[in-house]
């Protein structure tokens, strides 16, 4: 990696307020479709604008070998350009850092070449950013497994056995993974809210969000050839937020012994700009101690924490703005980004560019920090207090949430955008 | 659906024999390379041969005017076919049909277009007939849960208290999904074989086939939208046989609170050709009764099982041909396949063309038809014996698994052909 890519110093012609989510050193990736066109391509977030990669590359203005003849960026997903790899993914960051700074004329004196590539945020339209071949969600935070294992087993037995070995996961569904902004409609299914009656079919009454990260894999591997957690890191493109909705009555009635369903599978939310793992390499630091230190497959040395403010706005119909009822860290998660991919592939499942691996719920250690309403009203025996004497213990038809997360450097921020859904109603209501 | 399809009497003028899986009745579909190509293509088989439909409609011999121009089999997957919903299915396999009937000389007759559009089965090759999306794996044979249940809680707690009023399953891993034939390596991953022991990581030691059947989804539904029970059939494409490999070691260890995850996501098989619903409208027939009732979501008129024999054969290395360990039936299963697909979707959940939903492990009555070694050696506790003196409580490396298929008709076969596989040791032994 160059040194550019971490300079904090480093500015764009365009301008970018210290606070902006999306300055030089950041440059997510996404998908969008200008105005005129009705065709998606690729595409950096910079400020409050959106530059277009494909016609960038098409014109010769980017001056990348491994891309020039590839034309990932001519595409409706990033998954040909996840594909290409770490080298692919470094050059072309530099490069685009290079024609984005303040001291480079080349796209900055040239009017022409700047309209037909730099487009207002507000005219384009944005589009789910990859096709998810498989979504894997974790369970990677030990205070949310140990809340969440606590309120439905006890303090004794809040961690299955198994926890503290292995990054606990499981298959989620991939059809229903929609991008923010996009409404969700209360679940109906099948619960059974009085274990003495039997179980009824109608909106779910517990409907919740869990407040995840997920990271995209780039270039996968072979069925049958483990990633090693050494290689880990390279198999990494970037990240994004996770709104991983759930229905907990649901949730509670389907899951022995298979685990989670439809609880989970009628809607999960991501932010739309997929930030590169290099935007963040300087808020690397360490996470919680493992204790029992893990097996050898699960251990690799250097800081694979990052230091990543989260935070969940819920805003309800009657008021103006998002209130923060959490703020978090991805720093609390207990098993890492890089464990987590040995571990998927350790029996030699074959991960493809594309595969979505989000974290479960992440909970901090205070009670502000809690990632879901369920913990947040402790199963809804302490509901959240909210502005204008409203209180929630789960969330109601018309709450809107908003999921922001970002890393703060020395003068600019690396963010993540939001992640963001309003609840509709059920139709069986 | 035109009588043709279902008259026993219907012969073509390629000679097939009663007991050939793929009798003009049938025609599954598949796809296939043919000799001197690499694009690969849709194709039907017919006795010992494939019928090339992308050629066939390329050159106007297919006379189905939803399809003329859609091209839907000049792809290397099904999908696009999937999509164009049942009205095409039944247009396109009356053709079929007629084309390849005795008394119809189109084809019969005209040896260049034969030629060009007929190939013995032996001279092309297979692939995986359909890009997966999602896969989700169901739990729907009582016997099979009930004997799991007890062997790891007891009699009494055999099923758990959702089963009979839900369809139980879970997501599985499409990336993993491999075609009959594929060898299958031998997982290494974490287990804990003794209590009070650390975990240890190595080759997985009980290695198990699981007995299924799949249907692939045809056209889907709009996320937001569930697809009613009464409709479900529509969505139904078509039945492979599903070996779901399991590591009962690995999933044993990591299974609570999430489900089943490295346990089953290093491989699972189908077999190539997918029999058509329409093929097996015969041999529906009356499932297990439903005590207690399902909710109104989950009931529907008339009778949804299918007579379909189901076998699984295991050959060591030291054995010529697989030695029949398990013969069981589809009509043993509990929940329905429109039941699955009306559960899977009852909230909002959106299923698309391609989706593969397995049945679980269909074990019968009889000791003879449980569908897992797990349950034929009862947890190993009576190993099975096989020719030679040879006895196995889980699969050995070299060890071949083929499981079969078929309804048996009036003078034809309904058949599956295979879904097998070998075991390969595991690289970490």
């Amino acid at each position: 990696m160059s040194d550019s890519t971490t300079d904090p110093s480093l500015s764009s012609f365009l301008d970018v307020d210290a606070n902006h989510p999306f300055p030089i050193q950041n440059l997510p990736y996404g998908v969008f479709t200008p105005p005129a066109s009705t065709v998606p391509r690729v595409g950096v977030a910079i400020g409050d604008h959106v530059l277009d990669l494909a016609v960038l590359n098409e014109e010769g203005a980017l001056d990348v070998p491994e891309i020039r003849d590839a034309h990932p960026f001519a595409q409706g997903t990033l998954n040909a350009f996840m594909d290409l790899g770490t080298s692919a993914w470094t050059t072309t960051r530099n490069e685009l850092q290079r024609l984005l700074r303040a001291d480079t004329p080349k796209l900055r004196d040239d009017t022409s070449l700047r309209e037909r590539v730099l487009h207002p945020r507000t005219d384009v339209s944005l589009q789910l950013p990859v096709d998810i071949g498989d979504y894997t969600d974790f369970y990677s935070s030990k205070q949310h497994a140990r809340n969440v294992g606590t309120m439905f087993r006890g303090p004794e037995n809040a961690l299955k056995d198994n926890w503290v070995h292995l990054p606990v996961g499981y298959h989620g569904r991939a059809s229903s993974v929609i991008l923010s902004g996009q409404d969700v409609q209360r679940p109906c299914g099948q619960t059974r809210p009085d274990a003495d009656e039997p179980p009824i079919y109608g909106p779910s009454q517990l409907l919740d969000f869990e407040l995840e990260t997920g990271f995209f894999v780039g270039d996968g591997n072979d069925l049958g050839s483990p990633i090693p957690i050494d290689e880990a890191s390279d198999h990494i493109f970037g990240m994004v937020l996770v709104n991983d909705w759930s229905a907990r009555d649901i949730q509670g009635w389907e899951y022995e012994p298979l685990g989670p369903f439809l609880g989970k599978s009628f809607a999960t939310t991501i932010s739309p700009w997929v930030v590169p793992m290099e935007a963040l390499e300087p808020f690397r630091t360490d996470g919680p101690s493992q204790d029992p230190e893990p097996l050898d497959y699960l251990q690799a040395d250097g800081d694979a924490a990052y230091d990543i403010t989260l935070e969940v706005g819920l805003q309800t119909p009657s008021m103006a703005d998002p209130h923060t009822v959490c703020r978090t860290n991805f720093r609390y998660l207990y098993w890492t980004m890089r464990q987590q991919l040995a571990h998927h592939t350790v029996n030699g499942c074959n991960v493809r560019p594309g595969d979505l691996l989000a974290s479960g719920t992440i909970s901090g250690p205070t009670e502000d920090s809690y990632g879901s309403m369920l913990e947040l009203s402790w199963r809804g025996e302490e509901p959240v207090s909210l502005p204008g004497d409203e209180r929630r213990s789960f969330l109601n038809d018309g709450d809107r949430v908003v999921m922001r997360g970002y890393a703060q450097g020395d003068g600019y921020r690396i963010g993540f955008g939001t992640a963001e859904g309003t609840v509709r109603p059920a139709p069986c209501a």
